[in-house]
């Protein structure tokens, strides 16, 4: 089997690395097309866990083709699998990104927020490749546990999930994260872009900011996040 | 004048930005070598403010300079220092960060740092160059508010500071974050390496946990540390 060096353009992606396509055959073993294994991998657990799940024929030992695809990093397993679609659950709390632009930021949320129970997410206005290998590997494989969809803005995204509360994180937010108690599930956490953040249209009552001092602008984009679902998950949980 | 691109061994580093060479002004006007101004740039605020701060014979506008430095990003204003060396206050709240090795995730744990009220770092067990542009750029100049010491170990970091109540974030960790109350200040927070966390030495009876469902083996390093920093900031000021 060949496939090409990953450009979005392709049907397919691949995860780089066992431990991101054993996420990947967990979630999506019907999606998957290959598994490459390198010939010095000595993982038995691993292989026989690959062996369990996915049919012989899916599977080879290829040494040139993992080093073709992996940027000559230490890469010993590769999980080729088909780009599917999946849409949000409509009963589930969801997280929002608006314009979000880096890779590893949009992996790095995804691991984040697999870890504090929200498994949905809203890509808004920006058609972001969040299956490029960037992504799969900032996640460490969460994205495969992962419903994502895109919306090409804020109102395409009321107008499906119309019950769904939208808590915004926004520096000219009135309340911080601090005094506001999540409830009325399921709701919505939204977050902006890397530099410029979420646009005023987004500003309502239930607009949240994050409470530091003046010594610096904003937080990165993934620890405000991961901040905000911090509070949720012990919101939800009472902790 | 003359300056070579950054390697570890240079007496001097650089800011790459306005926003970060603005804060290097701010904290460590004292220690600049030289400021280079892009001739395209033409924020008068930030030239003013540069110029209230930095002999005139300190500036100057070369743009091939600013293009040998920058690695041909869209930089505008570049800051040259002498490396300075800080000592840890020992009456403030400590972060202690044992073999970080991502020059990006230092910076990002900086800025978020800043913003919580801890600018006192320590660095144990590995030599990392902190004064690295990638640091700093992460740090969004954050860093230049900080006091950084390396120590060798654990042991000459508690000889130094043996008032520092440790919390250590550790999986091993049989108290959650949750229900733990920060308390006896000066106190420090303490985070291992990227993939394989603190070692055994630092578990004790204040050890914290984040408590996060079991689906992700752990949270990233910068998202962990800004959750604890985020704590810590709310039960200091009853948030």
């Amino acid at each position: 089997m060949k496939f090409e060096k990953y450009n979005k353009y392709l049907s397919y992606s691949y995860s780089l690395g066992a431990f991101p396509t054993l996420e990947l055959i967990k979630y999506h073993k019907n999606d998957v097309l290959h598994i490459f294994i390198h010939s010095s991998f000595n993982n038995i657990e691993v292989i026989e866990k690959i062996k369990n799940e996915i049919p012989n024929q899916l599977i080879s030992y290829d040494d040139k083709m993992i080093s073709k695809l992996s940027n000559k990093e230490n890469i010993y397993i590769i999980g080729i699998f088909n780009k599917y679609k999946t849409s949000l659950d409509s009963k589930e709390n969801h997280i929002l990104l608006d314009s979000i632009s880096n890779m590893g930021n949009l992996g790095t949320i995804i691991r984040s927020s697999l870890g504090f129970n929200v498994s949905n997410l809203a890509l808004v206005n920006k058609n972001i490749d969040y299956f490029d290998p960037k992504v799969i590997r900032g996640s460490m494989g969460a994205i495969f546990a992962f419903n994502i969809e895109h919306f090409n803005s804020l109102n395409d995204y009321k107008n499906k999930f119309n019950e769904h509360k939208i808590y915004s994180f926004m520096l000219q937010a009135k309340n911080t994260l601090q005094s506001t108690a999540f409830k009325d599930y399921p709701l919505t956490l939204a977050f902006g872009n890397e530099a410029s953040g979420l646009p005023n249209e987004y500003l309502n009552e239930n607009s949240v900011i994050i409470k530091h001092n003046d010594l610096i602008d904003s937080l990165n984009i993934t620890n405000a996040v991961t901040i905000g679902l911090y509070k949720l998950f012990n919101d939800i949980n009472k902790l």
